[in-house]
């Protein structure tokens, strides 16, 4: 099917892009260097592409994702870098061990008595490494690991992500900040012990010298908030829509705030300016004067990428304008 | 199932404020006085309470919140306020004709021919009465009503959603830009003819003296965005979620940027300041200083009910800490 004959709007996925993205990344952080993050894209049918890579090891941030992955296959290595206490679901988890090797984040001894009652059997250790969420304090991290330890677990090392230094627009800066934090992360490292030290992300997957593994996932696709940074990956995804009204000053599409991660502000039209999205428009005028027709077609690039994967059913794979395959996207929901 | 023991992030209605707004929208606006806006909570189990409550005509947003409303057995009078020109999805609606009552938003040659070639057979000339986004031109109006019934469709008469109106904080200076904006509808009217002047959000609904309908929706749930204005709707939408760590500063909860319509900015919690929500975090601190401890619940106000609806899978309604029933949100995607 040609791209113009999709409904609208559609997420679709640009091929080349999205495989010239899959080379970069791994050449830059091959194997198991990179964890990637599924909760960029919540879709098997992508993470497989990434396995394929060479990439075994995955990061998740809810338990639906953590199964999913288990049930595609791809149960070789997953972390859910998150802390999680609701015993249905780390039992859930915990069963899933028969056919998976599972690692959970803890960050207090809640953490650890619940994923230990479940019959969970390895954690990390979530260190706070300068963004105020989860993760414990440093002089903390090995008192968790004793009790860990102490509970039955296997302590499998630590991880701790730098997200409040993902977008800083000096490289070098980056690189000073990115740098203390880690050295956080080593302090605690050494009272926790184990092979792992995860961290990182899109925006700084190459900033890391100590951390044993990066656990990326926007590079994949991009949005134009990561965008911003010069980084080597392109911009994969787009939402499709078709114009569905028009004047000589502004365009209308069928592409709004149920199609659109909204959280870092208006996605971006090439050759247009973006006035506002309601819950199924974006209002737009093109740069040049001349508004489309009624019935042309328009791509929006998503300010981030995230949550407007998740509020898709499916992804359409692009290539010379046509659709070659559609993919799932399959972990959606808690 | 009591409402601390529902998984997290629970989407809750609380019934009785729910009954609430229902009520009193209801004696406002009576009967088909209001044709409520399913795209506001996308549940025909909310709607049947709607219909329930004397309003048979509803407004829709998506071809596929017209044909989930058909198949539920709401078609009695079923307004797509919106335009398409997909010929397959116009197609669908066309043959849905056979148990329901359709009525499709025009605003262009293109529209009206696309209505008319799928064999809808009844429209509403769509006309901008300020808020930049579809909508013809008042001086279009008749014109295009003519170029309608010369395609053999029957023009039920106009809409003019005063979008850009819903939140003005002075009521009586919202008013007066109202009265404006209805009387170039009136105008574009006496263009067209037909029965329906259809207009008005929750935020406008009482300032209406010449529509003859109002296309309200959030009036049901409501969220912090329309708190800001003094309307006799209770909060009745909540996402709960449980505390999966904290500090001494701040807490973190399992409701994040996929569980949130964000458009709005962040949403809120009695009691607490939001610092930043993630993809499954939301980061906050308690304004008396005693953080919640992990495994206590949550709840936040949606800064922006609809997108946040399309999020979740269902809506749990609650009366009195228990969960007394569960609604699929069944009028998702496209």
């Amino acid at each position: 099917m040609n791209v113009r004959d999709l409904p609208t709007p559609a997420l679709i996925i640009d091929v080349p892009a999205f495989e010239h993205n899959i080379d970069a990344m791994s050449t830059a952080l091959p194997g198991r260097r990179l964890r990637p993050h599924v909760k960029a894209h919540k879709c098997t049918a992508l993470a497989c592409v990434q396995a394929a890579a060479g990439h075994l090891g995955f990061t998740c941030a809810t338990p639906r994702e953590v199964l999913g992955m288990v049930a595609a296959g791809l149960g070789d290595d997953l972390l859910l870098a998150n802390e999680v206490i609701d015993p249905a679901r780390l039992r859930a988890m915990s069963a899933a061990q028969e056919s998976a090797n599972i690692t959970v984040a803890v960050d207090s001894r809640e953490t650890i008595d619940a994923a230990a009652s479940a019959g969970l059997r390895q954690v990390l250790i979530d260190v706070d490494v300068g963004l105020p969420r989860c993760g414990c304090v440093v002089a903390d991290a090995g008192h968790l690991a004793d009790h860990a330890r102490n509970a039955g677990l296997e302590v499998r090392g630590v991880m701790g992500y730098e997200g409040h230094l993902m977008v800083v627009p000096d490289r070098a800066e980056q690189r000073r900040q990115v740098t203390a934090a880690m050295e956080q992360l080593a302090t605690a490292h050494a009272d926790v012990g184990g092979d792992i030290m995860s961290a990182g992300g899109t925006g700084t997957y190459d900033l890391h010298d100590v951390a044993t593994e990066i656990q990326a996932g926007s590079y994949a696709l991009m949005d134009s908030y990561y965008a911003k940074l010069d980084l080597p990956f392109r911009q994969a995804c787009f939402v499709v829509g078709t114009v569905v009204s028009r004047n000589e000053r502004h365009a209308v599409a069928d592409i709004g705030l149920k199609a659109l991660g909204m959280d870092h502000g208006n996605p971006t039209i090439d050759g247009a300016s973006v006035w506002f999205c309601s819950d199924e428009h974006i209002t737009f005028a093109a740069t040049d004067g001349r508004q489309p027709a009624v019935g042309d077609r328009v791509s929006v690039v998503p300010a981030h990428i995230d949550p407007t994967m998740a509020m898709h059913e499916v992804a359409w794979l692009v290539r010379d304008d046509e659709a070659i395959d559609r993919w799932p996207i399959d972990l959606r929901g808690w």
